[in-house]
């Protein structure tokens, strides 16, 4: 139990409209996508730098976990609070503050969701391009404290490359500004990109000014077929090898391409061993001559029919197979759901073949439904495992799944995680991922968190 | 004067042929482009990884200052010893360790110099696009210690965002690898690019892994000029609110045409009040329709005869009156040099023509030769001073120049430094650019290396 005068000093930091320890309100504020659960014992909701940084202090003070959230459409338990304490809601700081497109750049409060800011960029002919799944959900300060990216990273990047300043409310409550509105700064150390991407342990993003760019004219989708999983990785190579750096390849698997049969007859997919869509982007010619160009790599390895299209509505059908692959594998089979442990493995493009079928053999093995689909033009694959939650034994062959996939993309040279993060959930594999980087992390951390109370329990 | 034992222990770590004590050597070391000088008291060569460790493992035992070294040709003083200590040359260090370009990464030890790794990819249809001007001489480990960039910095961004792995000697000596072979890595705390751009003062990256990317297979270059700086800054803005992303923009003011015309009148320069030049990539047809789609945006806005070529000798040509404009000021005027102050700020794009003329006004406030260009893509601008610098005078009045130079940057809301870096020259405009977060830089920076021994007097 939180004391009665911390309460009461959280209420003068934000409000008393604006704090909660009502017990079914803090339940829900316990979840995210991920298994990994834990109550906080009050969620503050600021809506201001100000009252961010009030916050922050009374914790300092008190010695209390902070635990920053946005939407909680993360993977990894890293807005939920395992040990308790202050979480502090950032969705009512949900302005953008600034269009500043001339100098190609916006200030947006860390509750804006993606699409949010895109939407209001779309008349203006520009776009913020870092677009993971979750774009319709995701607060642009879940994205950028945990680094997301998505299905466009190789061509753009991810969520740091695009920070250009942010306002910080530090673990001691004080409010420190970073960056400048230059679009390139080599001022010292490079703060920005150090807290973007470090999941709210080092302190809370209250304010951001994000890079913008133009928004390419076309954007045209080429789908094709490929009889094993070899000849499909060696189109991504293949494609780069010839001077083609298309926006996007999405890879599905044949059991992505089963279930979005199942689930989206319409969207028209073949069933195969693989399926990519190629997305290009650019004037309209200019799509054309490189779905063209891309044509000629695919002559000598695709199979059966290809289909492209720059028209928006054809194009976006094209892309719907995809698109509906997560929802497709969360009705795969009556009483199983998706749960996201090896979800989130990256690995270098030639063991992208090695490792659909590996992913295969251990799906075989374990006989746990598991639809395979990911961002191939980076090497970044999504096993969808799903299991009966309410079966110990589905949990338990599924923790060795897991286990086994992680250890797979370890042992080619890969990571953990692509884009998810760490948070709780892959906490485990921070030592080994990271021998002796992984001290020098604990000592930045407590250099600048020295009482480990900015959402203590993850990463670290 | 170092200790003897020092000489011994060192020697022991690299060998006695790769140690001086010479004079005349240490002299050498003292310089590098800018006019900050320090003589180390001694040079060391290592060839290895364990090489370097050994030697950072002495210098840590009798708290020596370490300097990084490659080859010399920064502009800020970073890689020279004020106060004394050992440099550690990395040029021996040259080996390209690794072409893996299906995995489109490369290994490198420090000392490979960017033009030579390019020269290597060429004939593989592959490029490492970060190219700084200096990309003849400047190697792999200045460019990433330094965060280079260059004029393709806006489409490809900086040195950082290429690395994918490090072998870092941290300042007690001990070896610690970061990173992995996969393009996409979100598994903790972003080290690297917390030490790429920290200029040698958290340790030594001793071996990297970067990405390339494929070489994009034509490149053409148009040439405009402009009537004013307003319109020539605009015609930036409006490229990219027409969806462009030009491989790169080089803006040459008046000054850099003269000299040019001088120095180079084979490159066919006119003098206007500004030529800008546009680089394009991309296959041929794509090219030449983008310099179409430039050609509507300055149909408004240029004056006089465009060129425009994606020939390749041709394109070389048009190219070569922006790359003579560094040499072209070495020779301005007989007895002037070229003095590294005031001559990196970044402002936002639409500070750009306000302070093209500012820097006018300046030039004839001061009377000293200022050629004015830069990286106009991306806000980068490099105003060249020339003075005599055997003249007291001229010093005084170019140090109030550089003051008032980087006080009109900040006041606009930009930078010192957008690519050279802090260095020993830069360092007073540290705390004023952050305040704040120039202390949590501080406190990371004790956090790894308490004895302030890892290049001692930059940056902090």
């Amino acid at each position: 139990m939180v004391p009665e005068e911390v309460i009461k000093e959280l209420e003068a930091a934000v409000g008393a409209g604006n704090l909660s320890t009502d017990d079914a309100m803090l339940y829900v504020y316990g979840f995210d996508v991920s298994d990994v659960t834990g109550k906080p014992d009050i969620v503050v909701r600021p809506g201001t730098v100000e009252e961010v940084a009030g916050c922050v202090k009374v914790c300092a003070k008190h010695k209390l976990p902070v635990i920053p959230r946005g939407a909680g459409s993360g993977a990894t338990g890293g807005a939920v609070a395992p040990t308790g304490g202050v979480v502090v809601d950032l969705t009512r700081m949900n302005k953008i503050l600034e269009l500043d497109l001339a100098n190609l750049q916006v200030a947006v409060q860390p509750g804006v969701v993606i699409d949010q800011l895109n939407q209001a960029l779309k008349p203006h002919k520009f776009c913020y391009p870092v677009i993971p799944g979750s774009d319709k959900m995701a607060t642009m300060g879940g994205v950028i404290a945990n680094d997301a990216s998505g299905m466009r990273a190789f061509k753009y990047g991810t969520a740091k490359d695009y920070v250009l300043g942010a306002t910080f409310v530090m673990p001691d409550g004080s409010v420190v500004p970073f960056g400048c509105k230059a679009l390139k700064n080599v001022a010292g150390l490079d703060l920005l990109r150090l807290f973007a991407g470090s999941e709210g342990t080092l302190g809370i993003m209250a304010e951001f000014r994000v890079k913008v760019l133009p928004l390419p004219p076309s954007r045209g989708v080429l789908v094709a077929y490929f009889e094993d999983l070899e000849t499909a990785g060696k189109a991504v190579i293949n494609t780069y090898q010839a001077g083609i750096v298309p926006s996007a390849v999405e890879i599905m698997e044949k059991s992505a391409l089963e279930v979005v049969n199942k689930y989206r007859p319409q969207a028209g997919v073949k069933v195969a061993e693989a399926m990519l869509l190629f997305e290009l982007e650019g004037d309209l010619d200019f799509v054309e001559s490189q779905a063209r160009s891309i044509g000629y790599v695919l002559d000598a390895l695709a199979v059966g029919d290809r289909q492209f299209s720059a028209d928006p509505a054809e194009a976006e059908r094209l892309w719907s197979a995809r698109s509906a692959v997560g929802a497709a594998t969360s009705v795969l089979e009556e009483g199983h759901n998706r749960v996201y442990e090896g979800e989130d493995i990256c690995v270098p493009l030639t063991e992208i073949p090695r490792t659909l079928r590996k992913l295969r053999e251990l799906r075989d093995k374990y006989r746990l439904g598991t639809v395979i689909f990911g961002h191939i033009s980076i090497g970044s694959l999504h096993p969808a495992i799903t299991i009966r939650k309410s079966d110990e034994r589905d949990w338990k062959a599924m923790k060795e799944l897991a286990a086994e996939i992680h250890a797979w993309a370890l042992s080619v040279g890969g990571t953990v995680t692509g884009e998810h993060g760490i948070g709780v959930a892959r906490k485990e594999y921070m030592a080994i991922m990271h021998p002796g980087a992984y001290e020098v992390m604990k000592r930045i951390k407590r250099a600048l968190d020295p009482d480990n109370i900015m959402n203590p329990g993850k990463i670290f």
